[in-house]
């Protein structure tokens, strides 16, 4: 690979002398990465967090944390199947299967342990993978890890599911998230449905930015499909977006989870979910049931933003959940848009290649249900005032 | 794979009759996993944590968690990379840093997330990864992610390791555990960096055993052997351990931290460590600098742990960290070992198949440093009258 070649130049015996050669193409490229760590109390308007419906910080989402690491203790102590389960995972799991509309659920320490867990537990040598292009990275990680072929295919495309599917004999599953994060839009999980049933194929959807924001009252988009508790049909989601917490998990038939807790690496060898975590996602998840409406509003923000944007020429696919993503002419012009937007009070995401699997360069909103009017128009006008030359008319 | 075969009786479309297969196998075997969720208040002796200095319920650790997140709320809202980086992260990772003695720090939502960015961001077609036998499955899991080719060598064996690595002319990594959880054994870190440096390859080694344990004041494995801070050399751990919280972490020269920042996936598409499992692990780790002799405490335990259980016969390695693993006959005999310590009010571990890498079933104890001399013989005692038959002459 020429960007690692060794460098000359490099003290004898440097091992990581290849890192400089890679940091600096990432400079040539304007793609270098680094953190900012924010304050507790920030002065600008975020509309770039996951935070959905506004929980992270809901005095019923803290209570619950605060309550918790007071009655558990910090940390979980183990692995869920040594000392790391405790009788707050178990109620999480219920409530959660309950709410979502599923049989059983799992609680992992990541959406990203979720989503590894459900795809290499579910196949083997032999199975067939098919999953979406757009899928999130720990879907493709979790192909990757699994000992199956992997066939991917175009994005949102049920028929090429189908096909691939029936082209195959033994063990399948179609793995798809319901809502895509870099343009904000669904997948067609219907169709996704129908042709694994058709083709005797497993379905597992990733509902990380469904859930308390798509279907009633936030139960995700599965069960705004009708596709909650099918037979062939596994969620996984986080609950550090809507529910504003940490962790992830996994929801379906008795004995997928049965399955999961038996084989699924990172459940197993991985420390259980801490208390406050755990404790805050219940909380948010009790909060969700008693204010059903955030869902619905989280969807309204999203359609304001994006009706107003596009008024004014932006170019953004239309929000089918509360992410909206607005198109950069480059790279190099959403960072500078980003930061522009930032210097004038708004936080918002930029995504740029290797994020972007079209690599084309974007914002991106977070539309957050407790945003007020005033603040939806405050965003809307800092875009438009910061939008670099050739934004509004691709 | 016949235990995988389709289940005739099975309802047709039963896209999971598979599982039910895969179940009916493992209860064949006696290897059935079941979650047991705990109260807050459990009446047993906790010998099967990893809670290695009783510090996930230390007042000053429980103070940690609820003072962040209430200052800086129940989630972290979005990746490190967005809205997930808090001047708590950075706080966390400079002090970590720094009682370590290397130069930079990145924390990730699970010690499992930090071995796959360092594993997979520190090689890739053509690296070659050198990986001890004993390595935990997490390190296992960042060896099949990456691109690079893998070489197994013999558990514990530097001699194996440099010749490995002379038979590579390109880039190589050699990943070891710093302690086995298995047995409890140390690595032979001196003779694998002796390895590295020879043949111009990389050290990563995995401290979650040792950080708290080994070296001054807990300051883990690589300090104690002097190898903290050398340039080719980089940790991993975990702050659910010692430090009684959530989360892992990646240590290394700052050229390499700021690589992972740009290209470990697990650190890039994972939400940041939730707050209370961030100031948890920041107040555990103050809590250890101010009292620095919780480590030799933790030592001093488990030494007398396997003292008096080898005297009376049970076989067990010599601990060189807080872990004692007590070798039983079979896998049913552990399980009903572990069993009836329960039943007599001691929590120990149980690994058996498919856990123990040389299919020998294990009681796992662990030599937490805030067990008093009285508990130390009530569990010793209790071990004794229920070892199996078989068990005490091994």
């Amino acid at each position: 690979m020429p960007e690692h070649a060794p460098d000359p130049a490099a003290a004898p015996g440097d091992v990581f002398a290849w890192i400089d050669d890679a940091e600096r193409a990432r400079e040539r490229a304007g793609l270098v990465r680094t953190l900012r760590p924010r304050p507790a109390s920030s002065p600008l308007l975020d509309l770039a967090s996951n935070d959905y419906l506004g929980l992270s910080r809901h005095p019923g989402t803290v209570r619950g944390a605060r309550e918790a690491v007071e009655r558990w203790g910090a940390g979980a102590t183990g692995s869920r199947l040594v000392t790391g389960t405790t009788e707050l995972h178990a109620e999480l799991e219920r409530e959660l299967a309950d709410f979502c509309g599923f049989e059983a659920a799992l609680v992992l320490s990541s959406g990203y342990a979720a989503n590894l867990a459900a795809v290499t537990a579910l196949s083997d040598r032999g199975t067939l993978v098919v999953s979406d292009a757009g899928n999130h990275a720990s879907i493709v990680d979790g192909c990757r890890l699994s000992r199956a072929d992997t066939a991917v295919i175009p994005h949102s495309d049920p028929d090429a599911a189908r096909k691939t599917l029936a082209a195959h004999a033994g063990r399948a599953l179609l793995v798809s998230d319901s809502v895509f994060s870099v343009d904000g839009d669904a997948a067609p999980l219907a169709g996704y449905a129908a042709a694994c049933r058709a083709e005797g194929a497993a379905l597992v959807v990733d509902d990380a930015h469904g859930l308390g924001v798509l279907g009633e009252g936030g139960r995700g988009a599965l069960y705004a499909e009708g596709l909650a508790g099918a037979p062939g049909v596994v969620a996984t989601m986080t609950l550090s977006k809507s529910l504003g917490s940490q962790g992830g998990a996994v929801l379906g038939p008795a004995r997928v989870i049965r399955h999961l807790v038996n084989t699924a690496r990172t459940f197993i060898f991985d420390t259980g979910l801490a208390p406050a975590a755990t404790g805050a996602a219940l909380a948010s998840l009790r909060l969700l049931r008693r204010e059903p409406e955030r869902a619905g509003r989280a969807r309204e923000v999203a359609r304001l933003l994006h009706e107003r944007l596009t008024a004014s020429g932006l170019t953004a696919a239309r929000p089918d959940a509360a992410v909206v993503s607005v198109r950069a002419p480059s790279a190099a012009a959403a960072l500078r848009w980003a930061a522009d937007c930032r210097g004038a009070g708004l936080f918002v995401g930029c995504f740029r290649p290797p994020s972007v699997p079209d690599g084309i360069s974007r914002l991106r909103l977070t539309a957050r249900a407790d945003l007020t009017g005033e603040e939806i128009t405050r965003a809307v006008e800092t875009i438009l005032s910061t939008a670099p030359p050739g934004a509004a008319d691709r």
